[in-house]
């Protein structure tokens, strides 16, 4: 056994409490791998909360990035030093269909999470990056491209796939119109990929106050949410809308922008909605829902950032604050990104 | 004014009245159509009933075929005597980019519904094909392709265009894999299409009594959707699940059976749903929803009928018995779809 440092919610509170953790020693595919740094994702909070199952207590994090400092006999991929990311999942059967064709993260015996999920093999809950060290097999492991800078790559590995994966199922591309609404940790990266893959990009928005980030970040326009007219005048025109929006909100107005066979997909409240089937008909609209990825898309993912140079945009704490990241997170104060520098707990 | 006669629904019952009908002086691109045939479809049911929403007394019908009676002088593509083809919709706005693209049925003014909408010249409620002459723009009229029966051909005029339009949405073709849920008026049309478009078809069906039936009409198999065994093994299995169930029911399992980005189409009951999102990210499936079509799609599939030979199969009855085949309609009693003859009005 081995033993690390880590954060720890109790009893569904952001108060989080420094403990160690133990990991398992490493089987023959394992790598143990120090963490460097970890993004804090909203779903972190939902999850700590318990808002849509009780979990019990937690140590969250599911994208992180760090080194190799050991690898098991049968590893063939790593070696210590090796600079690694790793995102939402850590096991799957490897056999069914989903598995065979890259997306584990559908494994139809259920995907192991990466915290908070059990262990195939000796049944424990697994326990997130907000710790200093993680192991794990190392098909579950992604080489970190050189020239991506280790903390900002972090939210790569849950925002970006997350958002990565739909654009890419959905074809995107130059001539496509894509907006976004929400534009937060995975909004704000779905504006770059969109960006980097050619479409024309549009923020969806409550308030107008990011609208010079928005264009920064490659997008050709902002349109308020609130603004009757505004998106009345943006009906039909979007081939896809990707919808990253937290909390509970109304989906008609979001179908009512999308064009003929224009797709809804929703990333970012996975909670059920009472869906209007009438909406859907009146152009013949598709919805659609995406959480993280697997492993092709993940890898096709990385190497386009790093072709592109797609990072988040973050602020980077070192982890005795995460408590205050997740508590500014909530109140949406954060652009675009909390990363968690774990070396605080050396 | 002219005077015709049709059946009319009161009070919500389908004991149908027989009763006199004014229908318009022609305009100038009006055709007046002696209808032959009128199909009688499960929402004229729905419809009568006020199931969605009270409408009133009700004409129903839309979907028939007749014969051309007089032509307004504007009218460039009919004469008397032309055979003709009447669907779900008989006017829109013709300027927005829904009736631009040849998806009137969409119209960002609403379409003109065939029965119980509101006519945009002179507001006055319409009534259906359940009478014996109807009187309509030339532009929602179709020429009924030689060759075609025009009592079976009636119900392609929404049974058959309602399936259609999201096949080719979804690009099926040789190598789908379609499921049809629910073997009634849109279904085995939908089977029927499927098979001469290409693809493997398979029918979901509650009870195996219509496995011949679903052979017959192009379908390599038939799955028992109560039973969870072959459920289970069809799991991902499904490009594209067109859902024809006319009643409240479950939308989880036949999610489960669409194939990584695969498709679940709504047909049947366009009533608000709860939406399990979970279900939809998992495979990241989509979930759309059809009803009938414009004119681009209505041409196409008429003349995709007229080369493969297909049309619904039927039970003809005289409009006096209408009562009659609404009832059995309820009460699932028909193969596959009653249709009315109109000549005993005269």
């Amino acid at each position: 056994m081995r033993v690390t440092t880590g954060w720890q919610s109790t009893d569904h509170s952001t108060a989080m409490r420094r403990v160690p953790i133990e990991r398992r020693d490493l089987r023959g595919d394992d790598i143990a791998v120090r963490v460097d740094y970890c993004g804090v994702c909203h779903s972190d909070l939902h999850r700590i909360r318990g808002v849509f199952r009780d979990e019990g207590d937690l140590v969250p994090g599911h994208e992180f990035t760090g080194t190799v400092t050991a690898a098991g006999p049968a590893v063939t991929g790593f070696a210590p030093g090796d600079r690694v990311a790793v995102g939402t999942i850590v096991d799957s059967c490897g056999v069914c269909a989903m598995c065979q064709a890259g997306q584990e993260n559908f494994c139809y015996e259920g995907a192991t999470s990466t915290y908070g999920g059990t262990d195939r093999v000796d049944g424990t809950k697994t326990k997130g990056g907000y710790s200093r060290e993680y192991v794990l097999r190392e098909k579950f492991a992604y080489r970190l491209p050189a020239g991506l800078d280790p903390a900002a790559a972090a939210p790569l590995m849950c925002a970006g796939i997350t958002v990565w994966e739909p654009m890419r199922a959905a074809g995107t591309g130059p001539g496509s119109r894509v907006a976004v609404a929400g534009l937060g940790g995975l909004g704000h990266l779905a504006v770059k990929f969109a960006a980097a893959l050619g479409a024309e990009v549009t923020v969806l928005s409550r308030t107008p106050d990011k609208a010079a980030d928005a264009r920064k970040l490659g997008a050709a326009d902002l349109l308020l949410s609130t603004d009757g007219q505004q998106m009345e005048q943006a009906r039909g025109q979007f081939d896809l809308i990707l919808d990253t929006i937290s909390a509970p909100h109304d989906i008609p107005p979001l179908l009512r922008v999308a064009g003929l066979d224009g797709t809804l997909c929703l990333l970012g409240y996975p909670a059920p909605i009472p869906l209007p089937v009438m909406d859907l008909i009146y152009g013949r609209k598709k919805l659609t829902a995406s959480g993280t990825g697997g492993s092709k898309g993940t890898a096709e993912m990385l190497a386009f950032s790093a072709e592109h140079g797609i990072t988040a945009d973050i602020e980077l704490l070192p982890s005795t604050r995460v408590e205050e990241a997740l508590t500014r997170l909530d109140q949406g104060d954060v652009r675009y990104r909390f990363v968690l520098d774990l070396s605080d707990l050396d």
